[in-house]
């Protein structure tokens, strides 16, 4: 980075511009360089690495003054980020931040996370990224210790830098006091009894997802459920390679029958 | 599976029920086992592992025949393989096949494919799960050499078995006679320019996802992008464990800082 240039920071979400997670998070980032935010219009919760292939995204500027300008984008977090690289930006980001979730993307919902999504787009296009996740839903939540953390881990991502196709995905647990920093494993799980059964006014039948989290390897101590039921931040390296390496020896025999 | 029990078979796909891709895998994998099918009823493309966390999803009986029951569905393909276990089939399925996909879904094409994010969505479920994409898009694809190699891994699995958290994805290029199959890696790579800038009838600017693939690992013969130039079918295997193992030690100096 040229000496003379303020480090470049893109924020985004998928709970929308106007969430308080995001707003807390810029006002604890500004400190670190020169913000520019894209995020989405309203709520994409659950969007994962979701992008509009089948309609044209709209963006609008929000706010512009000193070291922060804000836009918001009727797509998904991923197309706010690629929107941001290949439209907006002068330059590549010096970091990339996606939060601050209001609710955790701890063990499998890193799969499901618009959050998430977005980190992993900043990190597929080069971008060192971080996603942070506060484990409370609530709309007025306190983001002081996940702020806190996420600025942390903000500032050591800058000093240090990441490797190619890896990024950061950090879970803040809700309580006063977090007792620090532990670098873990995503847990092992899935959801069950996802749905729930209604009738609409016409009596149709509807089905609204819910359901409840299964963790299949509560006992580990290096998985994210285990830091946070015990009142650490958790954060997980992610990699965008899915292979599963250590099946492709295994699966060659396939290859001759 | 007792013994007097058909295999069960799900079916979805990310290009909506009417599809021919999918039709033609139905027709190919039927004598397998009992098939359901449940479906998007239009083009949920790009759609990654998106979930319907904000909207009601509906289901509708569209055919139901010996040996053959379709639904379709207004939700994600996720939202159709979560449904499909958690609503409607009495038990687990002995298999999940997602596609044929019109177009393939090979490189990092598995973060942001509907197909991919239903085929993972199986594997997290318990089901032994397979994406198939033919390296064509258009309508009227020719789906015959994706049928075969698609049916035939589908009989190696339920033969095999596939570990747990691990999935296939099977890309099959488009010529009239394909290789044989080749057991490869996901190819390194991003996608470029990948907008274009339009004025809508207001003149108001709107972006248009396009963009193109850049390889950058070209002369890796591992990789899958090389075996679909090459004339192979390339199977990778995908896990749904996204922690960057290799980086857990290198970070834990973190911790205490």
């Amino acid at each position: 980075m040229p000496k003379n240039k303020k480090r470049l920071i893109l924020i985004t979400n998928d709970d929308g511009v106007h969430a308080k997670g995001i707003n807390e998070l810029i006002e604890g980032i500004r400190p670190l360089g020169e913000i520019v935010v894209i995020a989405p219009d309203g709520a994409r919760s659950g969007m994962s690495s979701a992008i509009s292939s089948l309609t044209p995204i709209r963006l609008n500027l929000v706010k512009k003054e000193e070291g922060l300008t804000v836009y918001s984008c009727t797509g998904t977090p991923v197309d706010c980020v690629k929107l941001g690289v290949n439209e907006l930006l002068e330059r590549k980001p010096d970091l990339l931040v996606s939060g601050i979730n209001h609710g955790s993307n701890s063990a499998i919902c890193v799969i499901y996370s618009g959050t998430i999504g977005a980190t992993l787009e900043g990190c597929i296009l080069g971008i060192p990224s971080l996603g942070v996740s506060l484990e409370d839903h609530s709309a007025d939540a306190d983001f002081t210790q996940a702020v806190k953390y996420g600025k942390s881990v903000a500032e050591k991502i800058l000093k240090d830098g990441l490797p190619k196709g890896v990024c950061l995905n950090l879970n803040v647990p809700s309580i006063p006091e977090v007792k620090g920093l532990k670098v873990s494993t995503q847990t092992k799980g899935y959801w069950a009894k996802e749905f729930q059964r209604m009738q609409d006014p016409m009596g149709k039948t509807v089905y609204w997802l819910t359901g409840q989290f299964t963790n299949e390897d509560p006992e580990n101590e290096q998985n994210d459920e285990w830091a946070l039921s015990h009142g650490y931040a958790a954060l997980v390296p992610l990699q965008v390679d899915m292979t599963a390496h250590h099946l492709i020896e295994q699966l060659k025999y396939w290859e001759g029958s």
